[in-house]
């Protein structure tokens, strides 16, 4: 890989060109992005050089879809390339049905499970993605190496597997977070007792609504049965407050919690 | 007040003595707890002495009540003081029931919305309270000074309106967060996509349960009329998962949620 074309420099775009450069890449990142975001991510050497899309795709060995996934799909639809392309879309069922009608270049569909409320190649950042999945669709050498080398944890996964686990370990907790928020500003006086929990447990709820309308409208049927799973636990919860079975739930579920913690090394 | 005697030197009672004293207190605290605990607290400056409740009963002017919910119970039930007493319980209905059987001294019920997801009086900080809630379930000069010296937001609540929102911005999210843990534990694969989201989410999930149990057994009403609230919400967001309406649920979540962030002073 001599030249990577990042279409949508944002954060992820933004984040994945500083990782790849953090990492000893030493070819040229051109991007690809409204002139506003261009402006910012020149100043910030995030990106070599400005392009339009056609151009990139002529150039490209590596061609990064890092807008929200509506974006993508629009992109898929025109792109014309002979370069291995990847994307950063939180779902992939849709991104990868939309990419078998490329003409030509090899498609494997990504996903690092990284990122932040805020939006932005203003808050890119070279260790983003270090330490959390990256999943890829396909085995694909050279997108293996880098997604190693930048410090992601490699993941293949179908798509349809993809979606259905996102929508657990992501989708569910956006929802979550929103439907508390919701719950607190619907209650009179609730906000006054806010306490350390609620605030952690909203945080989500400030995600931007521009990337979640295309997940939530792309990834609808995993995510109601992610969330009927959900809803039916919290009640079984609810029906035993007082019952001694509740320490066993109680303290699996710790167990769980303490797992996600441990380090990488320990856990794989 | 001259003499504080603090009755489970945990998080919690540490904290508050190590609060008072960074306010200015400079009278005696005296300590009430298990060997271990004395131990610990006598080595980290937490107490001046080490006294049994009987002893520090007819001696303070003040009873901080910070044991576990049972355990104020049963020292309500034994306690015979003329001092001024509160409590930190999570709940505050059977507690200031139980409190109305003193046969003596005058009984203010409290809690403090601080906390962490450990326990013990190492992890006694005495900045625990700076900008949480701390709600009186009366008014009560004295202790409210306090509270506001020790850098509490002070809220003033009937124990029934406080057991009701406590459960939707404490309890509620205390069993979203260990049943999110256990649908990941549940779902095989889950675990290894776990990103930001889902870690943040099953923080509270490391809760211990000892601190739970008596929690849910002393408020399993309100918490079961929150949970449906919350349940209720968050299935109509997954009804309307790619409708033009999300977009307003969404967003006005999004408003709570930064609401709850803004500097105490803006938002008073």
């Amino acid at each position: 890989v001599k030249t990577v074309a990042i279409v949508g420099v944002g954060l992820i775009g933004g984040s994945f060109a500083l990782a790849l450069r953090k990492a000893g890449f030493e070819g040229k990142i051109v991007g690809v992005s409204s002139p506003a975001t261009i402006a910012k991510a020149l100043e910030r050497g995030v990106i070599d050089e400005a392009m339009s899309l056609a151009q990139a795709a002529a150039i490209a060995d590596l061609v990064y879809l890092s807008q929200p996934i509506q974006g993508i799909l629009e992109t898929l639809d025109v792109l014309d390339t002979d370069a291995l392309i990847t994307d950063a879309g939180s779902t992939k069922a849709v991104i990868c049905e939309r990419a078998k009608r490329l003409k030509r270049g090899r498609f494997v569909g990504g996903h690092p499970m990284a990122g932040k409320e805020t939006r932005g190649v203003e808050e890119a950042d070279a260790d983003l993605f270090r330490g959390r999945p990256y999943i890829l669709t396909a085995r694909e050498p050279d997108l293996e190496k880098w997604v190693e080398l930048i410090g992601g944890r490699l993941v293949i996964l179908e798509p349809q597997d993809h979606d259905a686990l996102a929508a657990i370990v992501s989708h569910v907790p956006q929802l979550i977070s929103t439907a508390l928020a919701a719950e607190i500003g619907a209650t009179g006086g609730a906000a006054k007792l806010v306490g350390p929990a609620a605030v952690d447990l909203t945080r989500l709820a400030l995600s931007p609504y521009e990337v979640w309308r295309d997940i939530f409208a792309t990834n609808a049927g995993p995510i109601r049965v992610a969330l009927k799973l959900f809803t039916g636990i919290l009640e079984g919860l609810g029906a035993q407050l007082s019952e001694p079975t509740m320490q066993k739930e109680f303290l699996q579920a710790a167990q769980t919690a303490r797992e996600l913690r441990q380090p990488v090394n320990e856990k794989d």
